[in-house]
C-alpha cells in the first residue's frame, strides 16, 4: 500500500519558480549605488505615479493615523467600506454586494479557478497571455488551450460548452489591445449560455478606456467575474488590494470561500479612501493619467519604432508589446543589458511559450521614456562592440591556426569600405576608439542616440596595417593589452 | 454534450459562509452605543496588547514614514528581510531559506493544503480542530477524519499511510492543550517514514511555551511544515503577516506556488521590525506576556470555575474552552446574549460539528476580565427572569385552560419556601422585583456576581395572593401592564 509520496501533488509539483518582474531591490543590490537610477519599465502602473502624490487631495496623514489605529484589531471581514467604495467606485448600478474583496488580482484569479476547475477541465485564454492563467490553471489540474485572441472571442459552441473557464486579459496584457464592450458583451452572454465562467482581468482598464468595462453587464449573468486592480490605476501596489465584479449570487459563492481579513487595516482604509475620490472613475487624476498615457504612447511608439529591430505593437494601453525579431538580440539578452545599467523591462519569454522575441515596456513620464530610450540606444552600440570583440577572437584564432582569416569571396557586404580593401578584421579591434582623428565620428542614430560611425575610416583596411596588427593581436598576453600596444605602435604614429 | 453546470465545482460549492469570529464592528452597529464598552473575548490575541503599545520599545512613527515611502513600489517578492527575521526569531538554526512568508495563517494552511492534496486524499486531524481545517481539505477534494488528540498521536502505520496530511494546531485550537516536543518529535519522524506531510499550527505558541516549538526538527524532515502567526503573538492582527517554517527543500517547492506580493508594504516593514524586536522570542514583550498569561489563566479558571454550569478545561494557552453542558443555556445563547451587552465571546459549535456545548474565551488584562465576569453573571440573572416569564405564561395558559396550574406532587423541590405553600407561581412573576421590602435582597452569586434572592419573601406563595394575581394576570390586555396591575393592587398595600 506504500508508495513513494511526494511533498506536492501533481499539479503543484508542476509549477516552476514564479518569476515576477518588479526585481527592483535585487536589481539594485547588483547595480553600481553611484549610478543608481534605477527605473523600473517592468510593471504596468499608472505613469502619473501615486495617487497620494497628486495635488494632495487624499490626506494621507489622517488616512493613517485612522490605520493605525487599527492594528490592535481583526479587520471586518465583511469589508462593507472597502466594498462601497469600490461599487460606487465602478458605478454602473453596483452595489456593494456585488463586490468580492481581496489581496490582489493574483489572490482572486486564484480563488475563482480554485473554485470553479476540477482535475481535466479545460481553460480557454487568448495567446499570449500572462503566465499566472496557466500556472494557476494547472494548479487546480485543468488544461490551457491558447487561441489568437480573434478566434477565441468567435470560438464555437462545442468548444465554449467543453471549456469550464475563459480567462482574458482586456486591455490585453502583454499585447495592450483593448476589446471593446460592444464585442465582449455577446461573447459573454454565449459563456452564460453554455454555463462557462468568463473571467475578465482588467487590471488597467481605468488607465484605457474605462466605458468598455463589463461590469454593467453582471446583474443577468451569473458566469461573468470582472477583476479590477488598484495597484494598476492608482500606481499603489505597495497596499494589496483589489476586487472582483459579479452578480450577487455569484458574489456570494466566492465570499463563502475566500480567504479572510486578507487585506490588513492600511490596505483596507487607504485603498477605500482611494475608491472614494472624489469624481471616482473620471476624477482629475485618472483623466490627467489618460491624457499623459495616451501621449506618451504615441511618442514612445513613434521613437522606438525608430530603432532599427524595434517594432512597438499597437497599444490602447499604458504599455507597449515590442517585437524584436528583427533585432540581433534576443528579449533576454535586451532585457539582462538593460538592467545591468538600472532599468527593468519586461522579458516576455514566459508569456510566450520560451519564445524570445518580445519585450513589453511600461510607460511613464516622458522624461523617464528618455532616460530608457538613452539607455537601449547605449545598450545597442556596446553590445555592437562585443559582437566586434567576439569576432576579433575568431579572427586570431584563425590566423593561428594558419586558415585564411577572412574570406572576401563569401562576404554579401564586400566592398563595405573600398574595392580591394583588405577584410582580415571584418570588425575593428579597435571600436569604437572614439578618436575623431581617424576619420570616424558620432553620428545621431535612428533610435536618437549617439552611434560612433567608422565610414570613413579605412586603416584597419589596409593590408600592412592589418597584418602588423594581427601579428601584435597574436602575441602572448592579454588581448586588451595587445589592442592597446596594436593602436599606439600602429594606429597612433599615423594620426 | 451540454449539461447543467454550477459556477462552482463539486468541492466548493459544499463549502458554508465562513462565520469567523471577531465581528466587532457588526457587535457595534447593534449595540446600544451609550453602553458601547464592547471587548473581544473571541480572539486569541495576546492580552498584553499590541507590542506597539508596550513601553515604545518600537518607532511606530518611523516604521510607518519608511512604509508610506514604498507604497509606490511593488514589495520585493522574495521578502528577504521579513524572512531573515522570522529565521532569527524562531531561532533554532533556521535562516530566511527555511521561511515561507505569507499574508496569514489562513492562507499559509490553504496554501500547503492546496500544493498537497488531492481529490479522495485523506486528512487527519484532532477533534475539536478549527472548521478551516475541514473547510480547506473539503475544497481541495480531502476527507477530514478526525480523531480524539491522544489517539491522532498514537494513529497506526496503516492509517498514517493512508493520510495525505496530518493537521494539528499546538496548543490545541479551541482546547488550549500544548503537546510536548518530545512527544510530538517522534510523530512527526514517523509522519516523513510514511511521506505523510504534518502540518503544526503554532499559532498561540509564543504565549504559551515556545520551546515546545517543532522548528528545530525541519532540517531533515523534508515532510513537517510549522506554521507561525503575528498576528496572535503580538496582537496586531491588523497588520496581515505570518510564516511557515520548514527544510530548504520543501520551502522552495510552497515558494513556487504561493501568492507574490501577498504582504503589502506596512505590514512587510512592521513586522519586520516586530520579529526583529531585541531578545526575540525572550522579549521583556513575550516574557512579560507569558506571564500575564499565567496568572489570568489560573484566576479565570477559578472564578468561571465557580459559576454553576460552567466548566473550563485545563489550558496551556491564552485562552480558556469552556464546557457548559451543566448549564440551562447552550454555546449559541450565551454567545448571542454577552453579545447584545457588547462582550464577544467564540461560540465553538463549529468546532464541534455542531455541538452547542462549548465557548471558548480568550484572555484578557484582569480588569476587562471581571467585566467579562460581571456580564456573565448578569446574563445568568436576566435569563433567569425571562425563564419565570416564560414560565409564567405556562401558568396562565394552564389556569385559562382550567387545568392545574402547577402540581406540588410532582416537584422534586417542593416545599421551596414553606409546607403547604401554593405553587401556582412556581417561578415568581415579579422577579426580580427589586423591593428589599418584600424580603427579598442583592445577594453575591457564585461567579462573584449580584443575584436577587428571593428566599425570604414568600407572598407569591401564599394561596389567597396567587388566587387574585394570577385573576390580574388573566384579565384581556399586556402581561407586561397586568404583571405591573397586580403587583400595584395585591403587593404593594402589603410592604
Amino acid at each position: 500500500m506504500k508508495k513513494k509520496r511526494a511533498v506536492l501533488n501533481d499539479n503543484a509539483s508542476m509549477i516552476a519558480q514564479c518569476h515576477h518582474g518588479t526585481l527592483l531591490d535585487e536589481l539594485r543590490a547588483k547595480t553600481d549605488p553611484q549610478k543608481a537610477n534605477t527605473i523600473d519599465f517592468s510593471t504596468r502602473l499608472n505613469p502619473m505615479g501615486s495617487i497620494f502624490q497628486y495635488q494632495n487631495i487624499l490626506d494621507l496623514h489622517g488616512l493613517i493615523n485612522t490605520s493605525k489605529n487599527l492594528i490592535g484589531q481583526y479587520p471586518d471581514n465583511r469589508y462593507l467600506e472597502f466594498r462601497n467604495a469600490a461599487a460606487g467606485f465602478v458605478g454602473k448600478g453596483l452595489t456593494s454586494s456585488n463586490i468580492i474583496p481581496g489581496s490582489g488580482i493574483c489572490e482572486i484569479i486564484r480563488l475563482v479557478l480554485g473554485c470553479t476547475l476540477e482535475k481535466g477541465d479545460i481553460v480557454l485564454v487568448p495567446f499570449p497571455s500572462p503566465p499566472e492563467y496557466n500556472r494557476y490553471s494547472g494548479l487546480f489540474g485543468a488544461r490551457v488551450i491558447p487561441l489568437p485572441p480573434h478566434e477565441l472571442l468567435l470560438a464555437d459552441d462545442d468548444l465554449l460548452s467543453c471549456a469550464r473557464v475563459v480567462l482574458l486579459s482586456n486591455p490585453g496584457n502583454p499585447g495592450g489591445r483593448l476589446i471593446s464592450r460592444k464585442e465582449l458583451r455577446p461573447f459573454a452572454e454565449r459563456c452564460a449560455e453554455h454555463r462557462t465562467l468568463l473571467i475578465v482581468d482588467e487590471s488597467c482598464i481605468e488607465l484605457s478606456d474605462p466605458s468598455q468595462t463589463l461590469a454593467g453587464h453582471i446583474f443577468d449573468n451569473d458566469f461573468v467575474v470582472v477583476v479590477r486592480s488598484i495597484a494598476h490605476a492608482f500606481a499603489i501596489p505597495g497596499l494589496n488590494a483589489a476586487y472582483a465584479i459579479a452578480s450577487e449570487k455569484t458574489v456570494q459563492l466566492f465570499n463563502n470561500a475566500r480567504l479572510p481579513w486578507s487585506i490588513g487595516a492600511f490596505s483596507d482604509v487607504l485603498c477605500t479612501a482611494v475608491l472614494n475620490i472624489e469624481g471616482g472613475i473620471n476624477s482629475s487624476y485618472l483623466e490627467d493619467s489618460r491624457e499623459l498615457i495616451r501621449s506618451q504612447r504615441n511618442y514612445l511608439i513613434s521613437r522606438i519604432g525608430r530603432i532599427y529591430g524595434f517594432s512597438p505593437q499597437p497599444s490602447d494601453a499604458n504599455y507597449l508589446l515590442v517585437d524584436l525579431k528583427d533585432l540581433f538580440m534576443d528579449s533576454h539578452t535586451l532585457t539582462g543589458n538593460l538592467a545591468s545599467k538600472g532599468f527593468l523591462i519586461k522579458d516576455c519569454s514566459n508569456f510566450f511559450q520560451a519564445e524570445k522575441q518580445f519585450v513589453r515596456i511600461g510607460l511613464h513620464v516622458q522624461e523617464d521614456n528618455e532616460i530608457l530610450l538613452k539607455a537601449i540606444g547605449e545598450v545597442l552600440t556596446e553590445t555592437s562592440k562585443e559582437d566586434a570583440r567576439e569576432r576579433l577572437e575568431v579572427t586570431i584564432e584563425s590566423a593561428a591556426a594558419g586558415s585564411a582569416p577572412a574570406s572576401r569571396g563569401t562576404c554579401q557586404y564586400y566592398p563595405c569600405h573600398f574595392e580591394g580593401q583588405d577584410c582580415t578584421f571584418c570588425f575593428c579591434p579597435f571600436y569604437a576608439c572614439e578618436d575623431e582623428r581617424t576619420g570616424g565620428k558620432w553620428i545621431v542614430g535612428s533610435s536618437g542616440n549617439k552611434v560612433w560611425s567608422c565610414e570613413n575610416c579605412t586603416y584597419i583596411h589596409q593590408s600592412r596595417l592589418s597584418r602588423k596588427i594581427l601579428d601584435i593581436l597574436m602575441e602572448e598576453g592579454d588581448t586588451e593589452d595587445n589592442i592597446k600596444k596594436a593602436w599606439n605602435l600602429v594606429i597612433k604614429p599615423l594620426l
